[in-house]
Protein backbone atom coordinates (compact mmCIF):
# COMPACT_ATOMS: atom_id res chain seq x y z
CA UNK A 1 0.00 0.00 0.00
CA UNK A 2 1.21 3.51 -0.52
CA UNK A 3 2.35 5.94 2.25
CA UNK A 4 -0.46 8.01 3.35
CA UNK A 5 1.13 10.72 4.76
CA UNK A 6 -1.74 12.78 4.21
CA UNK A 7 -4.05 11.61 7.32
CA UNK A 8 -0.50 11.96 9.19
CA UNK A 9 -1.63 15.07 11.42
CA UNK A 10 1.00 16.94 11.39
CA UNK A 11 1.33 16.97 7.44
CA UNK A 12 -2.16 17.62 6.90
CA UNK A 13 -2.09 20.74 9.49
CA UNK A 14 -0.13 21.80 7.33
CA UNK A 15 -0.79 21.05 3.61
CA UNK A 16 -3.86 22.55 4.43
CA UNK A 17 -2.94 25.81 4.38
CA UNK A 18 -1.43 25.67 1.15
CA UNK A 19 -3.17 27.96 -1.24
CA UNK A 20 -4.19 25.62 -3.56
CA UNK A 21 -6.25 23.63 -0.57
CA UNK A 22 -7.33 27.09 0.75
CA UNK A 23 -8.08 28.93 -2.80
CA UNK A 24 -8.87 25.91 -4.69
CA UNK A 25 -7.78 26.20 -8.50
CA UNK A 26 -7.44 29.99 -8.54
CA UNK A 27 -4.44 28.87 -5.81
CA UNK A 28 -2.73 26.62 -8.26
CA UNK A 29 -1.19 28.66 -11.28
CA UNK A 30 -0.74 25.79 -13.12
CA UNK A 31 -4.33 25.34 -13.72
CA UNK A 32 -4.73 27.12 -16.98
CA UNK A 33 -2.43 25.20 -18.80
CA UNK A 34 -3.88 22.14 -17.32
CA UNK A 35 -7.72 23.47 -18.08
CA UNK A 36 -6.37 23.99 -21.35
CA UNK A 37 -5.58 20.39 -21.93
CA UNK A 38 -8.84 18.44 -20.57
CA UNK A 39 -11.55 18.39 -23.32
CA UNK A 40 -15.21 19.87 -23.17
CA UNK A 41 -16.80 17.83 -19.87
CA UNK A 42 -20.71 18.51 -21.32
CA UNK A 43 -21.86 15.12 -20.87
CA UNK A 44 -18.27 13.05 -19.79
CA UNK A 45 -18.33 10.86 -16.93
CA UNK A 46 -14.91 11.68 -15.35
CA UNK A 47 -12.44 9.90 -12.72
CA UNK A 48 -9.79 12.53 -10.80
CA UNK A 49 -7.20 10.34 -8.98
CA UNK A 50 -6.06 12.06 -5.89
CA UNK A 51 -8.97 13.73 -5.77
CA UNK A 52 -8.08 16.11 -2.35
CA UNK A 53 -10.80 18.73 -1.31
CA UNK A 54 -12.42 17.74 -4.76
CA UNK A 55 -11.80 21.01 -6.54
CA UNK A 56 -11.24 19.38 -9.88
CA UNK A 57 -14.68 17.13 -9.53
CA UNK A 58 -16.55 19.87 -8.49
CA UNK A 59 -15.21 21.96 -11.52
CA UNK A 60 -16.07 19.54 -13.91
CA UNK A 61 -19.68 19.07 -12.69
CA UNK A 62 -20.08 23.16 -12.96
CA UNK A 63 -18.67 22.72 -16.58
CA UNK A 64 -21.50 19.87 -17.27
CA UNK A 65 -19.70 16.10 -16.46
CA UNK A 66 -22.62 13.45 -16.25
CA UNK A 67 -20.54 12.05 -13.31
CA UNK A 68 -17.71 11.90 -11.42
CA UNK A 69 -15.80 9.80 -9.20
CA UNK A 70 -13.30 10.67 -7.00
CA UNK A 71 -10.81 8.67 -5.74
CA UNK A 72 -8.06 9.72 -2.62
CA UNK A 73 -6.21 7.75 -0.68
CA UNK A 74 -6.38 9.96 2.57
CA UNK A 75 -9.81 9.30 4.80
CA UNK A 76 -9.32 12.91 5.35
CA UNK A 77 -9.40 14.18 2.19
CA UNK A 78 -12.42 12.09 1.29
CA UNK A 79 -14.40 13.57 4.37
CA UNK A 80 -13.85 17.06 3.36
CA UNK A 81 -14.32 16.76 -0.07
CA UNK A 82 -17.45 15.17 0.83
CA UNK A 83 -18.62 17.61 3.23
CA UNK A 84 -18.10 20.27 0.44
CA UNK A 85 -20.96 18.90 -2.15
CA UNK A 86 -24.34 17.98 -1.78
CA UNK A 87 -24.81 16.40 -5.86
CA UNK A 88 -25.57 13.40 -6.50
CA UNK A 89 -23.47 12.83 -9.46
CA UNK A 90 -20.15 12.88 -7.82
CA UNK A 91 -19.18 10.39 -5.50
CA UNK A 92 -15.85 10.47 -3.25
CA UNK A 93 -14.48 6.71 -2.24
CA UNK A 94 -11.29 5.83 -0.60
CA UNK A 95 -8.81 4.45 -3.15
CA UNK A 96 -5.11 2.95 -3.39
CA UNK A 97 -3.80 3.86 -6.90
CA UNK A 98 -0.86 1.03 -6.28
CA UNK A 99 -3.73 -1.41 -6.34
CA UNK A 100 -6.45 0.53 -8.73
CA UNK A 101 -8.58 -1.46 -10.61
CA UNK A 102 -11.41 0.12 -12.61
CA UNK A 103 -14.00 -1.18 -14.79
CA UNK A 104 -13.39 -1.34 -18.53
CA UNK A 105 -14.33 1.67 -20.87
CA UNK A 106 -16.47 3.49 -17.67
CA UNK A 107 -14.56 7.01 -17.93
CA UNK A 108 -14.06 9.58 -20.60
CA UNK A 109 -11.78 11.45 -18.55
CA UNK A 110 -9.16 10.44 -16.27
CA UNK A 111 -7.44 13.14 -14.74
CA UNK A 112 -4.92 13.60 -11.85
CA UNK A 113 -3.14 16.24 -9.99
CA UNK A 114 0.09 16.13 -8.64
CA UNK A 115 -0.31 12.26 -7.33
CA UNK A 116 0.76 10.32 -10.30
CA UNK A 117 4.28 10.47 -8.52
CA UNK A 118 3.31 8.58 -5.27
CA UNK A 119 2.67 5.60 -7.45
CA UNK A 120 4.99 3.12 -7.14
CA UNK A 121 4.20 1.08 -10.52
CA UNK A 122 3.28 3.72 -13.23
CA UNK A 123 3.01 1.70 -15.80
CA UNK A 124 0.41 -0.89 -14.26
CA UNK A 125 -1.61 2.38 -13.56
CA UNK A 126 -1.31 3.52 -17.23
CA UNK A 127 -2.52 0.29 -18.32
CA UNK A 128 -5.13 0.39 -15.60
CA UNK A 129 -6.48 3.46 -17.04
CA UNK A 130 -5.91 2.76 -20.70
CA UNK A 131 -8.72 -0.12 -19.79
CA UNK A 132 -10.88 2.14 -17.70
CA UNK A 133 -11.23 4.94 -20.34
CA UNK A 134 -13.99 4.72 -23.56
CA UNK A 135 -12.14 4.79 -27.36
CA UNK A 136 -11.24 8.23 -27.50
CA UNK A 137 -11.08 8.94 -23.65
CA UNK A 138 -8.59 11.64 -22.55
CA UNK A 139 -6.17 11.16 -19.74
CA UNK A 140 -4.74 14.57 -18.24
CA UNK A 141 -2.58 14.78 -15.36
CA UNK A 142 -0.01 16.57 -13.59
CA UNK A 143 3.18 15.35 -11.62
CA UNK A 144 6.13 16.84 -9.91
CA UNK A 145 8.92 17.24 -12.49
CA UNK A 146 11.15 14.56 -12.63
CA UNK A 147 13.73 17.66 -12.59
CA UNK A 148 12.27 19.07 -9.64
CA UNK A 149 12.22 15.68 -7.91
CA UNK A 150 15.78 13.85 -8.62
CA UNK A 151 17.81 15.27 -5.71
CA UNK A 152 16.66 14.85 -2.35
CA UNK A 153 15.62 17.75 -0.36
CA UNK A 154 17.50 20.11 -2.86
CA UNK A 155 17.66 23.83 -1.85
CA UNK A 156 18.12 26.50 -4.50
CA UNK A 157 21.23 27.49 -5.00
CA UNK A 158 22.69 31.02 -5.74
CA UNK A 159 25.76 32.35 -7.53
CA UNK A 160 27.67 35.81 -6.27
CA UNK A 161 24.60 37.93 -8.60
CA UNK A 162 22.48 36.45 -7.22
CA UNK A 163 21.26 34.12 -10.10
CA UNK A 164 19.27 31.11 -8.95
CA UNK A 165 20.01 27.59 -10.11
CA UNK A 166 17.99 24.43 -9.19
CA UNK A 167 20.73 21.33 -8.52
CA UNK A 168 19.99 17.72 -10.15
CA UNK A 169 21.26 14.90 -10.02
CA UNK A 170 20.43 10.92 -9.57
CA UNK A 171 17.99 11.92 -12.49
CA UNK A 172 18.15 8.68 -14.42
CA UNK A 173 18.35 6.39 -11.05
CA UNK A 174 14.73 5.84 -10.65
CA UNK A 175 13.10 5.02 -7.47
CA UNK A 176 12.13 5.91 -3.98
CA UNK A 177 12.56 9.76 -2.80
CA UNK A 178 12.14 10.65 0.64
CA UNK A 179 11.34 14.31 1.55
CA UNK A 180 10.78 16.85 4.09
CA UNK A 181 7.76 18.25 3.25
CA UNK A 182 5.14 19.14 5.64
CA UNK A 183 6.51 15.82 7.64
CA UNK A 184 9.74 14.29 7.35
CA UNK A 185 10.42 11.03 4.78
CA UNK A 186 7.36 12.10 2.43
CA UNK A 187 7.79 8.81 -0.07
CA UNK A 188 7.93 9.65 -3.74
CA UNK A 189 8.85 7.84 -6.78
CA UNK A 190 11.04 9.39 -9.21
CA UNK A 191 10.97 8.66 -13.01
CA UNK A 192 12.32 10.26 -15.82
CA UNK A 193 10.00 12.44 -18.48
CA UNK A 194 10.81 9.30 -20.83
CA UNK A 195 10.00 6.41 -18.52
CA UNK A 196 6.37 8.64 -17.90
CA UNK A 197 5.57 8.92 -21.69
CA UNK A 198 6.73 5.15 -22.60
CA UNK A 199 4.52 3.80 -20.31
CA UNK A 200 1.70 5.88 -21.75
CA UNK A 201 2.50 5.08 -25.30
CA UNK A 202 3.09 1.18 -24.11
CA UNK A 203 0.25 1.17 -22.88
CA UNK A 204 -1.80 1.66 -25.85
CA UNK A 205 -2.13 5.83 -25.02
CA UNK A 206 -1.38 8.32 -27.39
CA UNK A 207 0.45 11.81 -26.46
CA UNK A 208 -1.74 15.28 -27.37
CA UNK A 209 0.37 17.71 -25.69
CA UNK A 210 3.44 17.45 -23.35
CA UNK A 211 3.33 20.72 -20.63
CA UNK A 212 6.40 21.97 -18.10
CA UNK A 213 4.75 24.61 -15.95
CA UNK A 214 6.28 28.56 -16.19
CA UNK A 215 4.46 31.31 -14.61
CA UNK A 216 3.10 34.03 -16.62
CA UNK A 217 4.41 37.51 -15.91
CA UNK A 218 0.92 38.41 -14.91
CA UNK A 219 1.17 35.34 -12.47
CA UNK A 220 4.57 36.77 -11.35
CA UNK A 221 2.98 40.02 -11.00
CA UNK A 222 0.71 38.74 -8.82
CA UNK A 223 2.50 36.06 -6.67
CA UNK A 224 6.40 37.35 -7.00
CA UNK A 225 7.30 34.02 -5.17
CA UNK A 226 6.59 31.91 -8.32
CA UNK A 227 9.58 33.99 -10.12
CA UNK A 228 11.84 31.22 -9.76
CA UNK A 229 9.72 28.51 -11.51
CA UNK A 230 10.83 29.86 -14.57
CA UNK A 231 14.78 28.48 -14.21
CA UNK A 232 13.75 24.89 -13.35
CA UNK A 233 10.60 22.47 -14.53
CA UNK A 234 8.41 22.73 -11.46
CA UNK A 235 5.49 19.94 -12.72
CA UNK A 236 5.28 18.34 -15.46
CA UNK A 237 1.98 18.30 -17.25
CA UNK A 238 0.68 16.00 -20.10
CA UNK A 239 -2.39 14.98 -22.22
CA UNK A 240 -2.66 12.01 -23.77
CA UNK A 241 -5.87 9.87 -25.67
CA UNK A 242 -7.09 6.69 -26.02
CA UNK B 1 20.93 31.22 -42.27
CA UNK B 2 22.58 29.31 -39.24
CA UNK B 3 26.26 30.12 -37.33
CA UNK B 4 28.63 27.34 -39.33
CA UNK B 5 31.05 26.95 -36.38
CA UNK B 6 32.04 23.79 -37.78
CA UNK B 7 33.84 25.22 -40.62
CA UNK B 8 35.91 27.36 -37.58
CA UNK B 9 39.27 25.99 -38.50
CA UNK B 10 40.41 26.23 -34.56
CA UNK B 11 36.80 25.08 -33.73
CA UNK B 12 37.14 22.11 -36.69
CA UNK B 13 40.38 20.70 -35.29
CA UNK B 14 38.96 20.21 -31.57
CA UNK B 15 35.71 19.26 -32.71
CA UNK B 16 37.35 15.95 -35.17
CA UNK B 17 39.71 14.34 -31.90
CA UNK B 18 36.01 13.88 -30.37
CA UNK B 19 36.06 9.85 -29.76
CA UNK B 20 32.83 10.09 -31.66
CA UNK B 21 34.29 11.79 -34.99
CA UNK B 22 37.44 9.70 -34.40
CA UNK B 23 35.46 5.96 -33.45
CA UNK B 24 32.31 6.74 -34.95
CA UNK B 25 29.14 4.66 -33.98
CA UNK B 26 31.12 2.82 -31.37
CA UNK B 27 32.33 6.65 -29.69
CA UNK B 28 28.96 8.02 -29.59
CA UNK B 29 27.65 5.88 -25.98
CA UNK B 30 23.96 6.59 -26.95
CA UNK B 31 24.01 5.15 -30.24
CA UNK B 32 22.65 1.89 -28.59
CA UNK B 33 19.30 3.47 -27.76
CA UNK B 34 19.00 5.44 -30.78
CA UNK B 35 19.33 2.73 -32.99
CA UNK B 36 17.03 0.85 -31.04
CA UNK B 37 14.40 3.52 -32.32
CA UNK B 38 15.41 3.25 -35.65
CA UNK B 39 13.29 0.70 -38.37
CA UNK B 40 14.74 -2.09 -40.27
CA UNK B 41 16.88 0.00 -42.79
CA UNK B 42 16.09 -2.82 -45.79
CA UNK B 43 15.15 -1.24 -48.76
CA UNK B 44 14.18 2.43 -47.10
CA UNK B 45 15.36 5.39 -48.16
CA UNK B 46 16.75 7.77 -45.38
CA UNK B 47 17.73 11.30 -44.73
CA UNK B 48 20.53 12.36 -42.39
CA UNK B 49 20.25 15.93 -41.32
CA UNK B 50 23.51 17.55 -39.92
CA UNK B 51 25.70 13.90 -41.16
CA UNK B 52 28.92 15.36 -40.22
CA UNK B 53 31.73 12.60 -41.74
CA UNK B 54 28.73 10.22 -42.42
CA UNK B 55 29.16 7.50 -40.34
CA UNK B 56 25.40 7.39 -39.78
CA UNK B 57 24.89 7.16 -43.58
CA UNK B 58 27.25 3.87 -44.01
CA UNK B 59 25.40 2.00 -41.40
CA UNK B 60 22.31 2.98 -42.67
CA UNK B 61 23.71 1.43 -46.16
CA UNK B 62 25.41 -1.34 -44.56
CA UNK B 63 22.43 -1.97 -43.03
CA UNK B 64 20.13 -2.54 -46.25
CA UNK B 65 18.89 1.08 -46.66
CA UNK B 66 18.22 2.16 -50.56
CA UNK B 67 19.75 5.32 -50.46
CA UNK B 68 20.84 8.06 -48.15
CA UNK B 69 21.13 11.76 -48.67
CA UNK B 70 23.37 13.31 -45.92
CA UNK B 71 23.22 16.65 -44.82
CA UNK B 72 25.36 19.39 -43.21
CA UNK B 73 26.00 22.85 -43.23
CA UNK B 74 29.71 22.41 -43.14
CA UNK B 75 31.89 22.03 -46.10
CA UNK B 76 34.60 20.52 -44.03
CA UNK B 77 32.25 18.16 -42.69
CA UNK B 78 30.68 17.35 -46.66
CA UNK B 79 34.12 16.78 -48.18
CA UNK B 80 35.29 14.68 -45.43
CA UNK B 81 32.17 12.47 -45.52
CA UNK B 82 32.49 12.11 -49.39
CA UNK B 83 35.96 10.92 -49.10
CA UNK B 84 34.28 7.99 -47.01
CA UNK B 85 32.80 6.35 -49.24
CA UNK B 86 32.02 5.61 -53.19
CA UNK B 87 28.82 4.20 -52.76
CA UNK B 88 26.71 6.01 -55.85
CA UNK B 89 23.72 5.40 -53.10
CA UNK B 90 24.82 7.70 -50.68
CA UNK B 91 24.84 11.84 -51.42
CA UNK B 92 26.21 14.30 -49.57
CA UNK B 93 25.16 18.00 -50.33
CA UNK B 94 25.62 21.32 -47.83
CA UNK B 95 22.08 22.27 -46.68
CA UNK B 96 20.90 24.76 -44.08
CA UNK B 97 18.34 23.29 -41.82
CA UNK B 98 16.78 26.96 -41.11
CA UNK B 99 15.97 27.08 -44.55
CA UNK B 100 15.67 23.80 -45.85
CA UNK B 101 13.13 22.09 -48.43
CA UNK B 102 12.77 18.86 -49.54
CA UNK B 103 10.58 16.77 -52.24
CA UNK B 104 7.60 15.71 -50.41
CA UNK B 105 7.14 12.08 -49.47
CA UNK B 106 10.52 11.39 -50.73
CA UNK B 107 12.10 9.43 -47.27
CA UNK B 108 10.81 6.81 -45.49
CA UNK B 109 13.38 7.74 -42.50
CA UNK B 110 14.82 11.01 -41.47
CA UNK B 111 17.61 10.95 -38.75
CA UNK B 112 19.38 13.41 -37.01
CA UNK B 113 22.01 13.41 -33.75
CA UNK B 114 22.70 16.56 -31.87
CA UNK B 115 22.03 18.94 -34.64
CA UNK B 116 18.62 20.31 -34.16
CA UNK B 117 19.65 22.34 -31.49
CA UNK B 118 21.13 24.41 -33.75
CA UNK B 119 17.77 25.29 -35.35
CA UNK B 120 16.51 28.56 -34.91
CA UNK B 121 13.00 27.12 -35.99
CA UNK B 122 11.98 23.45 -34.76
CA UNK B 123 8.50 24.14 -35.58
CA UNK B 124 9.30 25.01 -39.28
CA UNK B 125 11.79 22.32 -39.92
CA UNK B 126 9.34 19.55 -38.08
CA UNK B 127 6.71 20.37 -40.21
CA UNK B 128 9.42 20.12 -43.63
CA UNK B 129 10.21 16.72 -42.32
CA UNK B 130 6.70 15.46 -41.92
CA UNK B 131 6.06 16.45 -45.60
CA UNK B 132 9.38 14.77 -46.66
CA UNK B 133 8.25 11.79 -44.94
CA UNK B 134 5.85 9.01 -46.77
CA UNK B 135 3.24 8.03 -44.68
CA UNK B 136 4.09 5.66 -41.78
CA UNK B 137 7.77 7.44 -42.16
CA UNK B 138 10.05 7.55 -39.25
CA UNK B 139 11.67 10.70 -37.29
CA UNK B 140 14.20 9.69 -35.45
CA UNK B 141 16.72 12.26 -33.69
CA UNK B 142 18.96 13.67 -30.77
CA UNK B 143 19.24 16.72 -29.41
CA UNK B 144 21.34 18.12 -26.56
CA UNK B 145 19.10 17.44 -23.64
CA UNK B 146 17.50 21.12 -22.27
CA UNK B 147 18.39 20.13 -18.88
CA UNK B 148 21.97 19.83 -20.30
CA UNK B 149 21.83 23.63 -22.24
CA UNK B 150 19.79 25.66 -20.24
CA UNK B 151 22.14 27.55 -18.14
CA UNK B 152 24.87 28.75 -20.31
CA UNK B 153 28.36 27.76 -19.61
CA UNK B 154 27.33 25.73 -16.62
CA UNK B 155 29.65 23.95 -14.51
CA UNK B 156 29.33 20.82 -12.15
CA UNK B 157 29.29 21.69 -8.69
CA UNK B 158 30.31 19.27 -6.13
CA UNK B 159 28.98 19.63 -2.43
CA UNK B 160 31.04 18.71 0.85
CA UNK B 161 31.24 14.91 0.56
CA UNK B 162 31.79 15.09 -3.33
CA UNK B 163 28.11 14.53 -4.83
CA UNK B 164 27.63 16.34 -8.15
CA UNK B 165 24.85 18.22 -9.24
CA UNK B 166 23.90 19.81 -12.65
CA UNK B 167 23.02 23.62 -12.23
CA UNK B 168 19.51 24.14 -13.95
CA UNK B 169 18.61 28.12 -14.92
CA UNK B 170 16.51 29.65 -17.27
CA UNK B 171 14.82 26.54 -18.16
CA UNK B 172 11.77 28.03 -19.58
CA UNK B 173 13.34 30.91 -21.14
CA UNK B 174 13.79 29.49 -24.56
CA UNK B 175 15.98 31.26 -27.18
CA UNK B 176 19.45 31.61 -27.72
CA UNK B 177 22.13 30.36 -25.70
CA UNK B 178 25.84 31.15 -26.49
CA UNK B 179 28.49 28.33 -24.89
CA UNK B 180 32.38 28.05 -25.19
CA UNK B 181 32.74 24.92 -27.16
CA UNK B 182 36.05 24.23 -29.05
CA UNK B 183 35.36 28.11 -30.10
CA UNK B 184 33.67 30.47 -28.34
CA UNK B 185 30.14 31.62 -28.69
CA UNK B 186 28.92 28.22 -30.15
CA UNK B 187 25.19 29.52 -30.93
CA UNK B 188 22.31 26.71 -29.68
CA UNK B 189 18.64 27.14 -29.62
CA UNK B 190 17.44 26.32 -26.20
CA UNK B 191 13.71 24.84 -26.28
CA UNK B 192 11.80 22.88 -23.28
CA UNK B 193 11.21 19.30 -23.93
CA UNK B 194 7.57 20.12 -24.29
CA UNK B 195 8.11 22.60 -27.08
CA UNK B 196 10.29 20.27 -28.58
CA UNK B 197 7.41 17.24 -28.22
CA UNK B 198 4.42 19.74 -28.94
CA UNK B 199 6.30 20.97 -32.18
CA UNK B 200 6.03 17.59 -33.22
CA UNK B 201 2.55 16.61 -32.60
CA UNK B 202 1.47 19.88 -34.27
CA UNK B 203 3.22 19.14 -37.37
CA UNK B 204 1.41 15.89 -37.39
CA UNK B 205 3.80 13.24 -36.19
CA UNK B 206 2.82 11.05 -33.30
CA UNK B 207 5.10 10.04 -30.46
CA UNK B 208 6.98 6.72 -30.61
CA UNK B 209 9.49 6.48 -28.02
CA UNK B 210 11.35 9.01 -25.77
CA UNK B 211 14.73 8.75 -24.79
CA UNK B 212 17.01 10.49 -22.69
CA UNK B 213 20.53 9.33 -22.44
CA UNK B 214 21.80 7.39 -18.82
CA UNK B 215 25.46 5.03 -19.34
CA UNK B 216 25.14 1.82 -18.83
CA UNK B 217 27.23 -0.41 -15.97
CA UNK B 218 29.02 -1.32 -19.03
CA UNK B 219 29.58 1.75 -20.66
CA UNK B 220 30.80 3.27 -16.90
CA UNK B 221 32.90 1.02 -16.59
CA UNK B 222 34.69 1.03 -20.10
CA UNK B 223 34.69 5.21 -19.90
CA UNK B 224 34.49 6.36 -16.29
CA UNK B 225 34.22 9.83 -17.32
CA UNK B 226 30.84 8.29 -18.36
CA UNK B 227 29.51 8.11 -14.79
CA UNK B 228 28.49 11.33 -14.49
CA UNK B 229 25.89 11.36 -16.67
CA UNK B 230 23.69 8.82 -14.43
CA UNK B 231 23.04 12.37 -12.57
CA UNK B 232 21.90 15.13 -15.26
CA UNK B 233 20.13 14.10 -18.73
CA UNK B 234 22.28 14.66 -21.30
CA UNK B 235 20.49 14.12 -24.49
CA UNK B 236 17.66 13.66 -25.44
CA UNK B 237 16.11 11.13 -28.14
CA UNK B 238 13.21 11.26 -29.84
CA UNK B 239 11.56 8.26 -32.06
CA UNK B 240 7.78 9.68 -34.07
CA UNK B 241 6.17 8.30 -36.96
CA UNK B 242 4.23 10.06 -40.00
Amino acid sequence: MAQNVYDNPEFFAGYRQMPRQVKGLDGAPEWPAVRAMLPAMKGLRAVDLGCGFGWVARWMRENGAAAVLGLDLSENMIARAKETTADPAIEYRIADLDTLDLPAGAFDVAFSSLTFHYVADFARLARTLHTALAPGGHLVFTIEHPVYMAAENAQWQADADGTLAWPVNGYSREGERRTDWFAKGVLKHHRTVATTLNALIDAGFAIRRVGEFAPTQEQVAARPDLAKEIERPMFLMVGAQR
